[in-house]
């Protein structure tokens, strides 16, 4: 469509992939000799209204694109073109490569308001071109999977399929959101794409255009179990439900001749708990007992605790809109902040975005039965507390991944550790905050930026 | 990352972008020969609360998808590795070509519920393939631009600036919601490659990051003059606004020595009104009388009417979060439902998601002042009604583009119209319905689509 495009635009790894601002900055930085060693960290200012925690997640992303990140020859052909940007500008990104340290919280750790997940240690200017990016990646798949997790803990020993791709944000949010879903203890996705790239199972059958395009439902589900004898899960309610799910008993028999059992029926519509005892009972005189019963439609974790309070009779859940789009909180408050630059700690004071400065460590403290008790957010360089877990570690260093950095199942089986919250934080219900303590180390070094800001005229 | 990242895999173009369910429900189709003219359309259930009107955008990505959709050699191999996918189905997608025909909306149309935006016609196998992600691009982009005419109706005569990559969803997100909102009437975004890929202009001067890093923010503005001398609006709140402000004016007589006129001041926390108020005086009392001001954070389209209303001094406003996610309401009840096949009208009748069968075509009539009055829904091949002005157009024939489509500045031009809706559609707050009307020769097809159903056993 343009040339940049047309040449092969790829913005997962475009170093432009940021705001006009971060170029204007690092041009300033380049000529003031401001290259010295930046600190900045990403956190979250506060939970969403109603959460009670939220889940590391993007990671892997974030530290890709700060291996691969690059200007392209079309990048940098049309940065030089418009005679806007100074060449030497253009020579620093036309040469970038990110070369500094990362340190974050590994992905599937639960974390709180004003706990950095990720800090950035690097010259100034690199350290602040990729803020927009980093942002980017980590707060969606943070938000997706902080809000999957929700659904995870409401349906217990329930499978939940992400159905999103449709109604995300673009292409690559419905990819990510596939995987952060999954990491969160979703059991696969919909989206084809998840598989080959993240390792995440996918799921499928039908849609109404299918039941549709065909004559009736029964020559739809005969075809259905004809072309996939193995993937017999029969969407019931094109029409009426109830009558689809008769329509599928009657079939049974035709295709039980045939070899083929029924895997199960999906729900789409209506009122899915009313649905589905009435559909089981169908099944169930039919002689369908192993079938199982799938629904989807509208559902988030709020409906999924009322349907297994209600005991209905549902054995899987297919999630879209809610999920991919966290549809009752679709951003976080978050930040990536300048915390120290050139050995000095820094932090804004702006009305209610007052950070903590400097290099921080987040230490979690558990109880005799593992479960955890509180944190501890303190200076990075500050001694260890007897009986703390730190949560950020050293993720990449000189630019390249430290050696064995979990993969996705590895994070997801960490996730499941989401079991040693206290119990009033997964429940979905609004619970007193969790306790996270602000060392005095860390008290007194906000005081010293203070005061050094103070001195220099603010 | 993995092997299909590695060789390149594009999710912008990419056949498997999509729902496994469509590769299964391809597969049957082309087994029992469901090869036959299918037509889908577009289109919008339900208006999100508080909405009185959509605005139709993407179609421009949507109509590149179509055109450009390949399957990979990599993506082949994956398919082909598993076993789980036939070879029949395999050489169908590796030798994909979107030969149908689409009729949309012009991007910038205000629409309502149950409007089709955009109607395919090609053989049901690719009609059925493409679905999941053209309603991925069409209700992304058309949730953004409609977000973003409530901000420009909301501020008129101000200019609005998208801020919002790093809180959009992903990467294509951010891209596409700079499009979209400078299609609804936007000066322009942060977004660097939005200039390059779509010709929207950015902007952006400097962060919070950039006052830390020098030792005052006098040094800091001034570094920052002398190298952007052309661009001098200054973020005067990271440590106290109105002495920011100050600070500013005492500076200017050195920038004014050095040629450098202060062009604004970028307020970005606190109560903007209030700020702005103070700040305008301190720059009017200062000399500065030129200067401008910029507002950022937290702004959505009722603080903009409150700032209005209130006759805030503000002259532009950078818009991030509340835009890029559509806040209030992220995602839009939308579907992509056969309509007719093989030349019978179709329709599902699902509890509440019914719709009308057929291909349809939407009229607007415009009283004597050229304001929209009402719309007609109908079918695609009634008789254009007396005085109605046909909605959708041919787009795509064949698979290829109709000459002379609007480019996105048209489009943004066209997208101004919207002024000639009822005036209580443009204001915020919820007003009555527009009127859309249904053809009779809408409800008979509907009677048939239904009795052919019922006749056929559902």
């Amino acid at each position: 469509m343009t040339t940049l495009e047309a040449r092969g635009f790829d913005p997962a790894h475009s170093l432009l992939l940021t705001d006009l601002y971060q170029l204007n900055m690092v041009d300033s930085y380049l000529r003031g000799g401001l290259t010295g060693t930046a600190v900045f960290e990403f956190f979250v200012r506060r939970l969403p209204p109603g959460r009670n925690f939220l889940l590391a997640a993007g990671l892997d992303q974030a530290l890709a694109f700060l291996e691969d990140a690059r200007l392209t020859d079309a990048e940098a052909d049309w940065l030089r073109a418009g005679g806007r940007f100074p060449p030497a500008l253009v020579d620093f990104l036309a040469g970038f490569r990110f070369t500094g340290d990362v340190d974050a919280m590994a992905e599937g750790t639960p974390f709180f308001p004003h706990e950095p997940i990720l800090r950035v240690t690097a010259p100034l200017p690199q350290a602040q071109l990729v803020e927009t990016r980093l942002v980017n990646l980590l707060q969606f798949q943070t938000l997706v999977a902080s809000k999957a997790v929700r659904m995870v803990l409401a349906a217990p020993g329930r499978r939940l399929v992400d159905f999103g791709l449709r109604r995300a944000h673009g292409g690559e949010a419905g990819l990510l959101a596939a995987r952060a879903a999954y990491l969160a203890g979703f059991a696969g996705t919909a989206t084809v794409p998840a598989e080959p790239l993240f390792g995440v199972p996918v799921f499928g059958t039908m849609a109404h255009s299918f039941v549709l395009a065909h004559d009736s439902e029964t020559a739809a589900f005969a075809a259905f179990a004809r072309d996939h004898p193995d993937q017999t899960v029969f969407l019931i309610d094109t029409y009426d439900t109830e009558r689809g799910a008769e329509a599928v008993v009657a079939l049974a028999p035709r295709l039980r001749a045939a070899g083929i059992g029924v895997r199960g029926v999906r729900l789409d519509s209506g009122d899915l708990a009313d649905h589905a005892v009435k559909v089981r009972t169908i099944l169930d005189t039919g002689g369908l007992l192993q079938a199982r019963i799938f629904a989807s439609g509208g559902i988030d974790e709020h409906l999924l605790a009322r349907l297994h309070a209600a005991a209905a009779p549902i054995d899987a859940y297919g999630v879209g809109t809610s999920l991919v789009t966290s549809e009752d909180a679709p951003a976080l408050d978050c930040a990536y902040k300048l915390q120290a630059y050139a050995g000095r700690p820094r932090r804004k004071r702006s009305e209610g975005k007052a950070t903590w400065p400097g290099a921080k460590q987040v230490y979690r403290f558990h109880g005799g039965d593992g479960s955890c008790t509180h944190d501890l957010v303190t200076t990075a360089d500050d001694p260890p507390p007897p009986g703390g877990t730190p949560l950020l570690a050293p993720a990449l260093r000189g630019g390249r991944r430290v050696p064995d950095l979990p993969d996705l199942a590895a994070s997801r089986t960490h996730a499941a550790a989401v079991g040693r919250l206290p119990e009033s934080l997964r429940r979905l219900d609004p619970a007193p905050p969790y306790g996270v303590d602000i060392s005095p180390a860390l008290c007194l070094l906000a005081h010293e930026a203070d005061g050094a800001a103070d001195r220099a005229g603010g």
